[in-house]
């Protein structure tokens, strides 16, 4: 509490720049916002009158230009991450980015590689690791509740599919959705991933496959552990949100459920009613945004390394498009393959 | 295993009567059914066929006659329970009775100084007593888990109310459908109420009243361990049978919820749905008749005292006088005031 | 959005002024806090740096005094409620008081007449009704998803009682405890209590029964439409805090359990193993302190009537003098007796 | 109910055979044991003495050759069921065959061509059809209340494995184990398995991967409709027998959870406790035994095809084989490959 705020400079005020913004404004002591920046001006100016922040902007170049700005959060669209993370490094700002730096394995590694140079530090966008759900299945896990993990299972299912547009420039399932999961197979197992298989298709919206794309699939990964994980997608669950994780193991099972608005159960002649999950990722991971916040100023002020590191954007990555080659291929796919 | 079965004549061929019928007949290995009867010969004869009983009959006093025939069931209406207990008791039959044994006090003591001088064993109908969750609990009570009790809370509530007819002898809610919940404070309680408080009314429907009961009550009870009791009852419950119990203490609370079809929870765009409890006591406690029924039967072949007694048959009629005074009076009564 | 933020000064740098301070600092877009006052200066200068807070004060005059101040939040202790409310009113000040206003029906009535002379709007802190849960219950009951009430029960139970100097000028289990309770039963039955009888005593801690207070209570409510209540509390939950209620009526029930820190099921060799509930009030209510506030300040700014009025700050105190009385008199007693 | 019996004989008096004859003497009103064969005499002569069933023999033949008889119920070793199946024809004996029918597929087809030629009745005894909760999932699929089907999954997982002496001739997991899980596949769905995937390993017992068998499995389904199956199986799941399915489609998700002895719920000050699942399959099952028994009675007595056909002991055989398949050469495995 003693020590000077951290001023940080929010690049990109679209939908998740405005909650890093207001999260950062509001939620986290610690945390300044010094500017925002947006290519629409107007949305800039609009989120730092809302929230008292001092400066508004088209060019996010003047945030890294700014000597009294400490961080950078790139909230921007995802083909400016991997450039905008090599700048700001070499302006020596520590960058908190979203999720996925990119969807080429080399622009990733040329990003890391400056960081790695200016060293700054880099904390990537998988807020869910700090869902407080899936953080005590890790802790568990961990702690060795329930002894050597054998089979992990996550479920992660949207309401509803986004719009075409964005699938077709999304990288599709595996690197849009799934890279969530994939993320989470890795926090959670304490494992890397070796191998992918998956069954998947199109069922929800033809659409979606005349964009290159599939809606539904079932992948099964394989641990260095020896573990066996697989995870369950839909672009679309009509009842809501459906963010679900089991671990099993040899000392016993994990499980964490859905989170819901409240806890009423309501009895009738026609049975027995509660409530749907939270109707997606704004809702349900409200907290999990604010907590890796906390934890990227924390890592800056104390100089630890962040919770999520470059390493951990790039696997997933990686991971994603093992998996588009499991299913073009319809086979077993090894991660050294595309690598 | 080794040793004879024990030869049952069932007094009393109605619904209840039945269900012991069939559970001696076919769910207790050392049970068999010797004869059956009912004041309607059709009635005793048609269940008689389906089970393989040898002897269908109108008059229980053949049972009674019957030297081979080591104990009865009395399954018959209530006005004729105390009557037959003394019957049997002299004939040196060991004895099951449904409850309650009477609505008046000195029939019920007339019975039971019967049953103590012919030295048989007499066993009461509170099969709740042998449900699954509510052994459970008593269990929990018992072997000191949550500590002294502080708080018993049994919520139990019919999915339908009876016919008026029936309510207009049944001696009102206290005594037809309350007695089971004040066996249940004294069994999982471990201790004797001695003041009941009544607060009740009728919500259900204008007839019961004009019956001269009530439907709804809330009763709050006194135990002698100085824990204190309340039963919550409504005579009808649209989502079906309600019977809950919640026991707090001084280590901790055990509660128990209602049992159902399966465990089906299904998620679609309304909400989430999961079934009603089993609908009544036919279904809900299948499996307490049963119990009940072995245990009386091991009582009779291992020469021990019956689970549910004769006392324990009487103190449930005692509570429900006291709980009608409280209604009337509106204050709360001791026990020693109706004795 | 578009109109001035509404200024207010917390009178009261205690825990739970500190909660309000932090609320309205943060959480509150139309809210500012311009004061804070404490008579212990350095826990209000605390405050206020931690907050941004441009003024702490030790005397609260000065907040009155002040003509861009639009409301203050009262948090300082409960004796001082009453005239603090009558001095705010007559300076033209907007109030948020917390419970209860006094003990004193008298004080209270004349802080009532202060308000309503100045025209000024009061909202009494009864925080539980803003939670999600419970205000589920109450939307269901008004919508008339179960019908007519019939049975209401509501369990309140804390995890530890407070100091026993506290209990000793706190009016006891009923004033300090129950009246959050008390104020639930009229939210969600929407229905005012007539009468009231109590069932307690002195079983989790000695010093408290030698204090003058009780520590575990059953307390039945009737309503005016009929419908019938009942409250169990207890100063001491080990397994945490315990806020549940129950609505039972003629079309149905609804029930809201406890909150968790997580969803989390683990099982092993032992059993199955899940959270306890939140520990206490600063968890379990988070949302609710914040979700009052917002109400507060939404009708200062459209000129509506709070949710919270003078008058339901001063029933619960009625209810709670007919509690001690019945306690006292160990019959019902009803709440014209105690006006 | 005017009905004769069906008199049926019991080929075997294992653990399967006792549950079986006792459940057709004491649990079915249509059908009477009318002879017990198993090559240990005692073992057939003790089942008969606590059954009261008239004839207890060594040689099965007996029952075939007895004109009294109606039907037989083989639980016998698996290697004799196709060859008493194909006798039993012949007799003129309806047939239920405990599964699998053989692991050899020309052993089998002998078999079924036998039933066909005799016109004779044959159930399988895939008995989990059977239970309430999979018949309830089964039900709300059929009746369209998830809409078109996507993703269905099953764990399955044993509380201990078997004897490593019985896993050497039960054809390993897949066909002693899975076999049920890709009844229950194909019974859910509603629709046929074309492909199969397998991730497997050993992680339970070394010994079992000695014995050249897995003990933990997670297997990937085609159906021809073109949704995904998952199935996830353990030799050893500590915390008792886990079986579960949860079924997701266009319209929304029903999932059923396991069973336990009773609904209590304990808290704590460690945290909130419940009861495990009910051990292993003679507790879980129960019911559905039971309810296998009366529809195969009962299509014998209305000539009704049997609910659980010859096919229907064929194919999950041919899945199981699919899946060695898969697990050996590291690929997913059409069942056309394996027929």
């Amino acid at each position: 509490m003693s020590q000077n705020p951290i001023r940080i400079g929010v690049i990109g005020a679209g939908r998740i720049g405005k909650i890093h913004a207001e999260n950062l404004a509001t939620r986290i002591p610690n945390a300044q916002v010094a500017a925002i920046a947006d290519v629409i001006l107007s949305a800039a100016q609009e989120t730092a009158h809302r929230l008292h922040i001092p400066k508004a902007i088209a060019d996010y170049h003047e945030i890294l230009q700014d000597d009294q700005i400490d961080a950078v959060a790139i909230c921007s669209s995802t083909d400016t991450h991997a450039r905008i993370i090599t700048e700001a490094a070499q302006a020596g700002k520590h960058i908190f980015c979203e999720k996925p730096i990119d969807h080429d394995l080399r622009k990733i590694d040329e990003a890391l590689a400056a960081v790695e140079k200016a060293g700054v530090k880099l904390q990537i966008g998988f807020n869910r690791r700090f869902d407080p759900n899936f953080r005590k299945v890790r802790t568990m896990i961990a702690e060795g509740k329930i002894g050597d993990l054998h089979i992990l299972r996550i479920t992660s299912r949207d309401p509803a599919p986004p719009p075409i547009d964005y699938i077709k420039v999304s990288g599709g399932i595996f690197l849009d959705m799934t890279i969530h999961d994939f993320d989470m197979a890795r926090y959670l197992s304490g494992s890397e991933v070796e191998e992918v298989f998956v069954a998947g298709g199109v069922m929800v919206d033809k659409r979606i496959g005349e964009a290159g794309d599939i809606d539904t699939a079932v992948i099964t990964l394989r641990f260095a552990s020896g573990a066996i994980g697989t995870i369950d997608n839909s672009r679309q669950a009509v009842y809501g949100y459906d963010q679900r994780v089991e671990a099993f193991g040899s000392g016993g099972m994990v499980a964490v459920a859905n989170n819901t608005p409240d806890t009423h159960v309501y009895s009738n002649a026609e049975g027995v009613h509660s409530a749907k999950p939270l109707y997606f990722f704004l809702e349900r991971y409200t907290e999990s945004f604010i907590n890796e916040m906390k934890e990227f100023v924390e890592a800056i002020q104390k100089n630890t390394l962040p919770p999520v590191t470059g390493i951990d954007g790039r696997i997933p990555v990686l991971i994603g498009k093992a998996a588009w080659k499991s299913y073009h291929e319809h086979r077993p796919v090894k991660l050294c393959e595309v690598e």
